[in-house]
């Protein structure tokens, strides 16, 4: 019998396949994406990360359990002082300050994808959070595994640092820890509840799958 | 000196412009749109509305004045008793039930929609509630004047029921006391703080003619 | 075996015992109760009913069935405009206009009352929601029942009009409606969620005998 | 003139200094608490702060600034994890587990203080957060420092441990950074929002005293 985070995953397969075939993700596995893309996607994905917080700390709010709390407490501070390193490393590679990102608008297809995990996870509970964070975490991680896997592609001079990032043990880690909490949660839930989560996290699937495209196209 | 909710009717002016001049607009005036994609945007748009009614459900729940909280519990109540009234004369027109529209899937624009003047009313107080309703409701009433006042329009079997109901001296009227509440509570607030409402309004108004590009092209 | 709303009610006998053999309620009953209490009692509780109308809102937002959206709307309307007619009545009587009531100070115990079912059902869901409003519709409907079977009482020059209020039976079906949507709700849920409702029903008990003390006492 | 500060604490005085002279808070300084006092005092706290994280973590939600969502993170992970440690020093030393502690049930005056902060936080934004944190904050680093200053206080062999907590440089400094913050977040603010946010100081302030007595009294 399959777990939840198993049903979860096999659910959103159609959508994580037109991701890692999405150009820009192959872009970033074999170098031929842009600067000016990669510019525009990584300005676009830290203010992304801002509203990513958001949703974990509304998890520390829902949630009962002290464990989890701690959990969320440490990746709310890992999202701010710790994934965000990727992202500031790069933008001083690539000349930007944080003053500049901020006055960068976030997209609409950004504001769509976080304020429908914000307006789930503020009308529901801690289950709701987890699942919305889950398809942003889980895709990552594997995404970053397997360009990892392309020969050449981790050491690239300049996307190389994205893919060890993101295929790190320690992304790998946290985002198991995340799978895990979730099928704890949701262990034993009736069809109704399963349901819901599926079409939570299939629908931040798309969003990512969007988020992908608009990054590719420029998309303001 | 311009009113707040002038300073966002002019700032929406481009998007609005769209609207006006979409497709799936100018069809439902000279009765070119297809009854396929009608029945489509129908349902999308009736589950649109109970997510709206949360919205003015959430001005319920921020407001401080009792007089507002009146006016949106009424308002709530003429959603789900109300607005819905055209929509179910459609319904029965084209032989829907609401059962049916029940196992209708809301599209992700339609999702992506609802849930960013959830997510902003949730995290915000009364003004952003009322500024997130003010873009759908302003632009339907707009928009049936502008189709009512086209010859025959009003008139058109189909269609001219759709036209009347968001032309009518009602819906005009309700629409009316949204505006004056957003500028009465917006009077004199800082720059700041209408360039958080102006960024809503807009944000609300593409979602609009997101909304309406997604009917014309049935994209679910 | 027990329904849900039967399992609540005999964990809240206890609290609920107190407050039918509080004097504050006896004399509602007997007519003992000073005017000064009852005044005192009725602003307090013309301010507890805004945010009270404020949690069958926060229902609204949580519901996922249109049905129960449509019945907590019709309830946020009724309080806003019927439940308030006694309060409204009794206003007249004391000559008192809304106005000063708006410059009455929620008292401490009231604030408490009201914020706690509030944050429990901004963190909950509609099962939250509906179990901290029963605590006090269906004690009220108790009450009202209660006292309106003691000779004379209902029939009181003074007193009569409230106890008949909350003895109706319109009052009575509204309550039972919330009741029978309980139980629908929570049929069959796990032993840790109903523990959890337990605690909420049986705070929000204690809560209520709190303010009959406090009315008694006249504790701002 | 006063800054938003001073006149919160101006505002609060009166009850802060009830809660100065409260038998409990005296028996702290100079001994005579009884353990039976304090070891009820500290399962009841240990359980309020996991709440009183959950308003921080509102914070991270409602605020707009990367700087404050940053302090905020900190705050939360320094009360699950720094402000606790003086709470697990004295469970270890009176040998209470921390699965102990939470099959003890958070007591009437606990759940109306901290569901007061979360529901006010909730409906508002990052100013109501701010200011419902502060009365606990504020008014403990003030209790620490006025308690250290007592001949021996500081180095009694049991309540010693718990003054210098609070009246060490760092929970000073924490403090303070709090109260800088919600000068700078509310300067310049109408009278009608210093009004609501002196309300919220007071009523918070109210309820500290009331969580004093509470303990003093072992009120469950």
């Amino acid at each position: 019998m399959l777990t939840i985070s198993e049903r979860l995953y096999k659910a959103a397969q159609p959508v994580w396949k037109e991701c890692h075939e999405h150009p820009f993700v192959k872009g970033i596995g074999d170098g031929s994406l842009t600067i000016e893309q990669f510019r525009f996607y990584l300005l676009q994905d830290y203010l992304y990360l801002y509203d990513y917080a958001r949703v974990f700390a509304l998890g520390i709010v829902k949630s009962k359990d002290p464990k989890v709390m701690q959990l969320l407490s440490k990746s709310v501070d890992n999202i701010l002082n710790g994934e965000m390193k990727i992202h500031r490393s790069y933008m001083e590679r690539l000349g930007i300050t944080e003053d500049q990102v901020f006055q960068v608008k976030p997209s609409l297809k950004n504001v769509a994808y976080t304020n429908y995990m914000l307006a789930v996870s503020h009308a529901g509970g801690i289950a709701e959070v987890l699942v919305s964070i889950l398809a942003c975490s889980w895709s990552y991680a594997e995404i970053g595994q397997v360009l990892a896997q392309a020969p050449g592609a981790a050491d690239h001079t300049f996307y190389g640092e994205w893919i060890t990032g993101y295929a790190s043990p320690e992304y790998h880690s946290s985002n198991q820890a995340l799978v895990e909490l979730t099928d704890k949660l949701l262990e034993g839930c009736s069809e109704e509840t399963y349901q819901r989560m599926e079409d939570i996290f299939v629908m931040c699937s798309r969003f990512e799958l969007d988020f992908w495209e608009m990054s590719w196209r420029l998309e303001s």
